[in-house]
């Protein structure tokens, strides 16, 4: 099984790498990253950079693919080279797992048109704006579509199409091998659970790229 | 604040991708990955190549030190140099912090005999053997070490750190803007809570490197 994840400049690493270490321990799927660029592709925290060896000519087919999302889809929706491979690509897979705002360049394929889908809590009303049904759900199962919410989302979503991909045996396998019982130190994953400063500080982020300092 | 991903050949991706994507996030933090060969550096999965800017040599004494673990580290154990690096390193940092089978590692340095250390549950053992009182937690903290469980588990430590370093509404809002609120599909994540089967295959997985094909 071929599992293409396709990177871009401004892609949000655990977006990437959460499902990508999922879905590499499947048995007989090798996945591999590739890249408008092939080389090294920076990401959004200025430290990963990943290394996607395929460029978007090398024609693979893959049965998935895993599109991440990031801060540089705000502009990559516009990038008609980018959309235009993910939605040829998208039309022969199997499964198709985006992650965070991932699902705004499957979006702007025209692929969710009319579909239930999810994004980022913040990215909610741009989601919308591309046709789909947007809900604030951890993992949205559409056909053979599957979105998931913000960045860490991705590592559930994985989980769930791992299981379906060849069982619920080997995807807690998968899970046992990467001790994923979490255990965050905070209730505070969901802007409906997180306190309003708290909010307000991740607003913050979204305008200026950072948090603040003390 | 300097943040040091320390990276090797065989390395776990998510080991070192979740840590960075939440301490990355810190205001005025820059997170750095290194290695003995800089340049890319190829994970346990085969698909993830992280780049590595600075080499051992390069000396940046970090407040932080991230220790990723992975398939390497059972042979680069026994690395005089990395080994010594990381003992030299985290001889200055403010907080060390190991995920998965990094925590053996540092074990090798010396530096956790007579502490409460964790690591993945298959290598409590190869733990123990470094005189560390071993213990099947999700994270321990002892002075400036912090040791987390398997692969997964450095984004619970890393969000833990974060909430130290700078505060628990930080840390809160690093959790919020990656919209970290697991669901994961099954209960199977400690060894424990997974079925005989799921764990036999664990232990396949650990043997041969793989899930056997159905």
């Amino acid at each position: 099984m071929r599992i293409a994840v396709v990177l871009f400049p401004g892609f949000t690493a655990l977006d990437a790498v959460g499902p990508s270490e999922v879905l590499a321990r499947l048995p007989d799927a090798e996945v591999r990253f590739c890249a408008a660029v092939p080389g090294m592709v920076p990401s959004a925290d200025g430290a990963v950079q990943l290394h996607a060896p395929d460029s978007l000519a090398h024609d693979a087919r893959p049965e998935v693919l895993v599109v991440p999302g990031g801060p540089g889809t705000r502009t990559l929706v516009n990038d008609a080279r980018l959309v235009d491979w993910i939605g040829r690509v998208h039309s022969t897979t199997t499964h198709t797992l985006t992650v965070c705002t991932g699902s705004l360049l499957l979006g702007a394929t025209g692929a969710l048109n009319g579909l239930e889908a999810t994004t980022h809590w913040l990215w909610m009303d741009a989601l919308a704006a591309y046709g789909a049904r947007a809900v604030q759900r951890r993992v949205v199962e559409a056909g053979k579509i599957w979105t998931t919410a913000g960045v860490s989302a991705g590592i559930d979503g994985a989980l769930a199409l791992a299981a379906r991909l060849a069982g619920p045996q080997i995807a807690q396998a998968i899970q046992l091998s990467m001790e994923y019982a979490p255990e965050p130190p905070f209730d505070a994953g969901t802007p409906d659970r997180a306190p309003a400063e708290v909010r307000a500080l991740v607003l913050e982020r979204a305008r200026t790229g950072r948090f603040p300092s003390r």
